[in-house]
């Protein structure tokens, strides 16, 4: 790893600077490109029939020779949930840790890329050589097992990625994150620190996992008689073990309830990520062998997700679970910033169903506060910060606590996806922009919903569609059929009789002058109808439902 | 007033009940019916192209000899805003104090309503009789002025009920709460009482309106050299004339923008409610003649509304106002449950135009806590409890602050919008149920967007539209012209050529063949078109385009 001549390293983020989800970084030096993570974003408000949006990847298929291989922080959907859609264009090889390469391969195989993609279990401490680059996996703490944050090796110096990370001096399950290790590096000299942002605006510290058993401890003894549904993200695995120990401890059995919770924990307890004492899980279809006050039930939908277990259960198309006055409902999560009032939806279903319900002080975040934020940057003492992970402000609330630890402020780097970072000891700054941002996932369909596609989208479900057909006869342009009106998403026509037929005198106007001027353009007819239509109907109605005009000629 | 046998007293909640919003009770006893406020709710996620709903007011249209008047317990838009579509249907006299009737004058203005409506200003501690009812309007504090609430005397007692109210001892403008009057009627005897729920979750009192006075002032000395923007309700009159007493004392001149700040600052000076000292008022065309240390902007769109001016500033669409690095806005109120992220959107595109932003410790709430909920029921002493305002999860807090108190659990009501509650002192029961709901309004249209156009406009955004059009020969069924198709909110149509293609193949094969066996029944070709296209689509993209077939006879 030899510095050439005037090279200077580059970081180049693809995605998620700009909202939450999406991450996806490549850092290429000379002939060689590394990509850390490569995540999905659900969709926005708005972003209508889209499944979930994948990254813009133009810069990697044009330097594929270049790409080394994806290097992933930890198992989560917005740092991984891109890959089967990215390695069907750029297909290299995966390295990450175990817990995380199991979920990476239950992905692939379904998606039926299991064979076709090759991946490679990293051990924490482990280094791997990338063409310029070296790379070492560090244990670090978060919301699911296994996550690590990145040293990267280059010719100019070492960069540092903490992937999202939280500091649990007593994590539930393996080690604490490894403080010494990042001290280590500050003292070998880092060049750049790219770290997680997400609660950079809260002061103090999160609090360790294990709190959250003392809580699960203090809910069981005080609601002996009643039944307890938890619900939870599917993929903290700590949590589920909590829940779990808690739940044996109390001589309960354990439903687990909702698809991706049922995956991650056979995967989880395959790898040996999860500890489940013998005869513990029952099956759903045993729920009704056991009264409420023996059965504790995990479940998905702890962001009210309208389609997750805990949803049908709230609205009473759950098939196999009931909720009863002697249920308690704990949400052990907060809500994501935009579920708020989903979620207050359910709480209100269950509380109209009567059950009880605990949703505040039952969780932990998985990311670091200012604190811990102000220490890693105090061990690695890093000459750049480019706050990654997070909205703006919540990167400009880590750019803040930069400075506040006497960073100058030209070293600390707010960056926008597609920012060519070119950076050495001497200095850093934005030398060019490539292609990023979002593309759409309907189906099975990737990008084939771009944004002409969007607007109609918007355009129908704001106004609906009012569609016009008419036949005419070739050459004289005679109307031989129609104009007939058919509309959706309009107005309800049973009840606007007279609106559709005034609209239908307007529009047969409009026809039937034209014919008789003997015109036979079908642009100036589709025009005519189109003017005409929607001028009566923004009068009568104040609405711009969308109009398509569709000729046939006989 | 006296008690017919048998006759018991009617509460029937029309809406507001199963949401935030749509604020409508009828009380009625014998052939007296009395509706306390009539408001407006604004549309739930999925609800496309609706600007607002208004309650079902089947139950007033069929009573309409019975029903007296509104009266109207203070002027937000979810106690007033259906006014001008309800009383298209039920016109009678509407009773409310000063500041109130001016905010609806100004609507039914809007709406040419205005000299069709009897409208009477009450005053605090006068009654008015309406019927069998009579009703005292009590001086309540709130974050608009003039807040009410009311004192309902039947033949069999007297229910009060609270409006949106919070105890502030030391109000900006006019008295505090009146207590002392709260305390006569319970000595009296009170039936029941209806309370405000909004914020029964929270413990502790909420702080008085003048805090924020001393919040602004501190951040006016902090910022002197900067420009400041400050987003509000524009219904929070004292919030506005808090700020306008700052921007005086640091001779700041001040800029109103937006049109509902525009229009409730200039009803609320016409009617002495706001106190502008002369010459600090400028029009926004001024703005260009004063430094940025010597200028204040109040705005709306404090809840990220994406039409509003602060909405507008931020994206650098208003024509008015740029925001520079040397601004500062400031956020003076919380987001409204669901408005979080719309808001965040906005922080962070300011923050991305460096401009500084304090959005947190700006605000207090016009809603009691639980301890101003606690006083005023231990003031009241009510025989019965109803919580209202608030959704489930905050009447269930109410109710449960009820029980705390002491109050029997049969004597706390938690009823539903179009319950029928029959009360009276010997008993209180639910014993019908009348219509209640929402009716969409879509720009001129009321109702006539209800659940179908709804589900079509919800397919259409979804996965968009596939039209097929083809003309038959009459008689004979030998198809003419078509079938073509044309497609909207599907997929873009360029780069999905083959899809398109092989579509048409589908289609011509599932036409031809029915042609060819002699099929004119139009229903049958309908149905054989829409599965035909429908399973090839679901097929090859996994979604389900609403498809409709229109044929065309010559």
């Amino acid at each position: 790893m030899k510095k050439s001549d005037n090279l200077k390293l580059r970081i180049i983020p693809l995605g998620g600077l700009e909202a939450i989800g999406m991450n996806i970084t490549a850092f290429e030096y000379g002939d060689s490109i590394i990509v850390v993570d490569c995540g999905l974003a659900f969709p926005e408000d708005g972003m209508y029939g889209i499944d979930l949006c994948v990254p813009v990847i133009t810069y990697l298929q044009e330097n594929i020779e270049k790409v080394r291989g994806f290097f992933i922080t930890h198992g989560h959907e917005d740092h991984i949930g891109a890959l089967p859609y990215v390695l069907l264009e750029v297909n290299v090889p995966i390295y990450a840790t175990k817990l995380t390469i199991g979920l990476i391969d239950h992905k692939l195989e379904e998606h039926g890329l299991l064979g076709k993609v090759r991946r490679k279990i990293v051990k924490y401490g482990q280094h791997i050589n990338a063409g310029d680059f070296r790379v070492e996996f560090i244990k670090t703490n978060h919301s699911i097992q296994d996550a690590a944050a990145l040293a990267i090796y280059s010719p100019v110096g070492i960069v540092v990625h903490t992937g999202d990370f939280k500091v649990d001096y007593t994590p539930v399950y393996g080690d604490a994150i490894d403080l010494q290790r990042f001290g280590e590096l500050g003292k070998k000299g880092v060049l750049a620190i790219m770290c997680d942002s997400t609660n950079a605006e809260r002061p103090g510290f999160t609090m360790t996992e294990k709190k959250v058993g003392k809580i699960f401890e203090a809910i069981f003894s005080e609601h002996e008689k009643q039944r307890i549904i938890i619900a939870t993200f599917a993929s903290n695995v700590d949590r589920v073990q909590q829940i779990i120990n808690t739940a044996h401890r109390f001589d309960r059995k354990v439903v687990v309830e909702g698809r991706s919770m049922v995956n991650i924990i056979s995967i989880a307890s395959e790898l040996g990520y999860l500890d489940i004492p013998k005869n513990t899980l029952i099956d759903v279809e045993e729920l009704k062998n056991y009264p409420d006050d023996r059965m504790v039930l995990i479940t998905t939908g702890s962001q009210g997700e309208p389609l997750a277990a805990l949803s049908r259960m709230a609205n009473g198309t759950h098939r196999k679970v009931k909720i009863s006055p002697n249920d308690l409902i704990v949400f052990s999560s907060n809500p994501i910033p935009g579920n708020e009032k989903a979620v207050s939806r359910i709480i209100n279903e269950l509380y109209r169903l009567s059950a009880d319900v605990i949703f505040q002080d039952t969780h932990v975040s998985g990311h670091a506060c200012q604190e811990e934020i102000k220490l890693i940057y105090s061990l690695l003492h890093p000459t750049y910060s480019i706050p990654v992970h997070g909205e703006f402000k919540h990167r400009k609330a880590q750019a803040q606590l930069a400075l506040e630890l006497g960073m100058p402020k030209e070293n600390v780097l707010m960056i926008s996806s597609g920012d060519v970072l070119e950076i050495d000891e001497n200095g850093a700054e934005v030398t060019g922009k490539v292609p990023a941002g979002s593309v759409f996932v309907d189906g099975l369909g990737i990008g084939d919903v771009g944004n002409i596609v969007m607007r109609d989208r918007q355009h129908l479900a704001e106004d609906g569609i009012i569609i016009i057909v008419l036949t005419l006869e070739s050459g004289s342009g005679q109307v031989l059929a129609g104009p007939d009106i058919v509309s959706r998403g309009f107005v309800y026509v049973r009840g606007s009789e007279s609106l559709m037929d005034e609209m239908q005198e307007v529009l047969n106007t409009a026809v039937f002058d034209l014919a008789d001027q003997g015109v036979t353009d079908w642009g100036r007819i589709k025009a005519a109808i189109r003017d005409a239509v929607s001028e009566y109907v923004w009068k009568k109605t104040m609405r711009r439902p969308m109009i398509i005009p569709i000729i046939m000629e006989v």
